[in-house]
């Protein structure tokens, strides 16, 4: 019998610690194709590469064929592996490991998670993992271990239409892991504020940053639940039209 | 009385005929601030620039002062408006014209949209305005007149909380419009290709491209209304999460 067959991406480049993490995992149970920026791609949102061409490299890591680099977006490295470089459709999709946390508002800027709405999208089961820290230098087994036992689950079962999971791992030693938790996009939100400054010609420049506040107390949100220690699954769905305004907005006809 | 302020921005750069003549058509009603990108920004859905700095500079237009070019995203061109740029919160934030329609899918791939969705993450009324044509020489009129008279009435009313409006307008002569009418996000889509090349190193290279498969039938989706010669007003709020699903993924807890 032929093994399932996983296609990896991720938004923080082919070279990251977390992408070998999770391709090292799924490798434990499936066929592995990685195909993945070739540079960090964050808070590209769902971009896509339209006015120029795109370049396909394979990229070796510790000596090893990895996989194949794109130099774009991670919405077009799944859209072109999955129309141009496999010979199957695959199983799942899945990306990240992404160091950082892709919880509430966040998601909607997030690259890591535009590579499973791409598969979601070809109507593949699909997965965003990341992990609640910035650090390259986090050691991966706990996240790994609980993204292998999330994808085992998800190559066995076939996602309701149209719906994917973004997953958020706490940066926490396994022994202190609480669990799993279904969870909600969360109402967190960011201040956003621009630092001006003055470049060395006297030039004024601006450095985009931002506080971020948290949503409400409660577990059923996913900032909430990772940083209570569990591991957040939040079921996504683009149900984008606000069909209970239709009524509100009636002076427009 | 202080005329309404409202804040434009685009993603096809601050030089399009579709962002002047939204400018021009929002300025017989208010005090206009346009912040708008440097160059073309189509498809980055809703990315941020965060690993470099931003530059503001004044762009002439006609031999007039026209507003503030920024080496970034629409969304960048919104929240750097927002918080460094206006000296008031703005009482509308729109974005376009557009030159091509942002209908169904293409909704999550749209820089116009994206910087309404950020001036509804402010809080603040916003509106995507979208033409259906890329022609940079269509003649703007008719566009520019719904532009208004939608613009006039988002002027006199707050929109339900988290709820901002994308707009789309056929591109057929006046007399030929049916008229507005409320919609649905459809279920177009695209079938993607890549068209594989070679360069003159003889190395090869993908070009993006796809085909486009209109939503069902039904006037109620937003991309067989403007095809039927109806401007389509849908009402878009980010509900992301598939909580019916919440009983179908059990097995992950």
């Amino acid at each position: 019998m032929k093994k399932p067959l996983i296609l990896v991406s991720n938004d923080d480049g082919i070279n990251s610690p977390g992408l070998y993490a999770l391709t090292m995992a799924a490798k434990q149970v499936a066929d592995v194709v990685v195909v993945a920026p070739d540079r960090e791609q964050s808070a590209v949102g769902h971009s896509l590469t339209i006015n120029q061409p795109l370049r396909v490299t394979k990229f070796t890591k510790n000596g090893e064929f990895l996989g194949y680099a794109v130099n774009g977006t991670p919405a077009d490295c799944v859209k072109i592996a999955l129309t141009s470089l496999l010979d199957r459709t695959p199983d799942l999709v899945i990306s990240g490991i992404n160091h950082g946390q892709n919880t509430a508002v966040n998601i909607l800027y997030s690259g890591t998670v535009s590579a499973s709405t791409e598969g979601m999208l070809f109507g593949i089961n699909s997965i965003a993992f990341s992990v609640c820290s910035h650090s390259w230098d986090l050691e991966m087994d706990t996240a790994s271990e609980y993204a292998l036992q999330i994808i085992k689950k998800a190559l066995n079962q076939k996602f309701p239409a149209r719906t994917y999971l973004n997953v958020n791992i706490p940066a926490i030693p396994s022994n202190e892991m609480k669990g799993i938790k279904l969870t909600q996009v969360g109402s967190g939100y960011w201040k956003d504020f621009y630092e001006k400054r003055k470049d060395p010609f006297n030039k004024e420049y601006y450095w985009f940053s931002g506080e971020y506040f948290e949503s409400e107390n409660e577990l059923i949100n996913d900032d909430i639940a990772v940083k209570n220690g569990y591991v957040a699954i939040t079921p996504i769905k683009y149900q984008l039209t606000n069909f209970d305004s239709f009524d509100k907005f009636k002076y427009f006809e």
